[in-house]
């Protein structure tokens, strides 16, 4: 089509931006295969944001929420920021070698990520605490940074912040480019994700929810004002504790909410229960070729950390939540890796 | 200035709604005189959005912080949420009349507003969790909904929500046309403050930071999911806690705050201490004919809710923050009240 007025080409390119319509032009979702996963993605954005679809939501209450571990990017064998944790007690160690003698840093130190997975919730939230507090915000977020920029996964010999998948990526986009504010809600710890989340989502700061403890406002050697990150948790953002975080940090229930383990279920329920068009979805890790493939909802053994069980399966089947499976509904995986 | 090519002229306008550079045209601060304090906000806002400023902040760093009453809104005699409080006490009150016999619900009930400011602080907490746990949050927004369209300030008969400051109305829009992101920060109940901030300041509720109790996530008698408010603190968003809270919410250092008594100073601290231009300001009620004259400083008594004492001033003086006199600086201070 060739338009003879150009105001009039200009105008429409002007509404599409605004985002109030779903995008016209080329497939926002290139790395989905074309199956029910993907429709129902794009049927929920068209009946939400077309004017005239009952199901319209303005765009102030357009709010998705994504899990980050397992749901964003790679969770296995073992959760970066546990694999930050461990790289941040040599450090401690080196500071103050008495450390290696004393319990639970002694068993980790010589048991590394399994000797983790066997620690008791008080032994676990010791080596948390001594690892993730006492430092400034401003210190650890560019701690964090710097690890990020040198750390890699064991399997692919690349950094952490490369192994986002891009389908997730795409639906991230595409639900911005509608006028929905993105936000992570993961277990991990807030201001661990905090630190990459802009620059590998395009996900501020502002839009992280996850587990934290206080910090404590001070000032340095200089009289400068400073947050120091304490130990008392605030939230422990699993379970009932994600629509609980969803509701301290953003105060609307979602529309949208994506995750992939029981951890997620409340979430998705919260979510589930609003009025109007929803859509919730979970990732099923059933690609051990390109990613991997855990959970007994497979068949196959329960993972140490993300996992889906029967039972979730169960549910989703009950509640309407759409299975995505990696294998079948994705095209890609990674940016970076040949479909 | 006539321009011969609309296309042109539709640029222009597009790339000032975008919100790249100070707004040209009409003054965004009417209701300002035009003296110091408006021409150090609008200085700020031409240094940080004017892209060939060394001040230049990325759009995506542009964060605004405001203290909610007596900065954006009245609070005096009383903060509009303690008379939501007293009428609530009412309604329980006739739900379970044995209350009417119980401390510190009977001297409340007897003395009203004055005797709140009497009470133990573990009376205060008692009152507090009587009037604003227990029903979940989907019943707290309505009722603080409700409340509002009938409630009435004492002096003017107005609803609370004609108290804005209409001066600070136009900063609001003014830092948000520009790209700023506008949060308030309020000592006062995130929940409460939530339920009308988007209505009368465009502020939507995840850009509400204020003091929190904790939710509970369970299914109501319909087996729908529900938060039912709690009582566990999980922010006391006075003093230390402001900067504490925009850690939590924001995650980000604020470039400009906005309060008016001791319990924001440390917000004030917070944000001046960040590189580059900084703007960060303090109400100061000295307008007894329009609004209120109150605090020390002003050499009148204190109040029992907000006040401005001297030292305020002097670390205001010391540190460069802006003082912003309603008398003087303010052409009107309410949109209904002749200027």
């Amino acid at each position: 089509m060739r338009l003879k007025n150009p105001l009039i080409a200009l105008l429409l390119i002007s509404t599409a931006l605004a985002g109030g319509c779903a995008q016209l032009g080329p497939d926002p979702l290139p790395s989905w295969n074309n199956t029910a996963a993907k429709h129902a993605i794009t049927e929920f954005v068209r009946s939400t944001t077309d004017k005239s679809s009952p199901q319209f939501v303005p765009p102030a209450e357009r709010i998705a929420t994504f899990d980050q571990d397992g749901t964003l990017w790679v969770e296995h064998p073992m959760y970066s920021q546990m694999m930050y944790c461990l790289d941040r007690l040599g450090v401690l160690v080196k500071e103050k070698p008495e450390l290696k003698n004393v319990e639970p840093f002694k068993s980790i130190l010589a048991g590394g990520c399994p000797a983790m997975a066997n620690l008791s919730p008080k032994d676990f939230e010791t080596f948390l605490s001594a690892t993730l507090t006492g430092m400034t915000t401003d210190e650890f977020q560019a701690d964090v940074k710097q690890w990020l920029a040198t750390a890699k996964d064991p399997r692919w010999r690349r950094p952490y912040t490369d192994l986002t998948y891009q389908p997730m990526q795409e639906v991230l986009r595409y639900l911005r480019a509608n006028g929905y504010k993105t936000f992570i809600v993961t277990g991990g710890g807030q201001d661990f994700v905090r630190a990459y989340a802009e620059q590998i989502y395009g996900i501020p700061p502002e839009q992280v929810v996850g587990s934290m403890t206080n910090t404590a406002y001070g000032y340095g050697k200089d009289g400068k004002p400073v947050l120091t990150k304490e130990a008392k948790v605030l939230l422990n953002d699993v379970d009932g504790g994600k629509p609980e975080g969803i509701h301290m940090l953003i105060g609307r229930r979602p529309c949208a909410s994506f995750g992939n383990t029981p951890g997620d279920r409340q979430m998705l329920e919260y979510a589930k229960a609003g009025a109007g068009a929803r859509l919730t979805m979970l990732v099923l890790h059933d690609d051990a070729k390109r990613e991997y493939a855990y959970g007994p909802a497979q068949g196959l053994p329960d993972s140490d950390v993300g996992t889906f069980p029967q039972a979730l399966y169960d549910q989703a089947t009950k509640n309407g939540w759409t299975v995505i499976s990696m294998k079948n509904d994705w095209k890609s995986v990674f940016a970076w890796q040949k479909p």
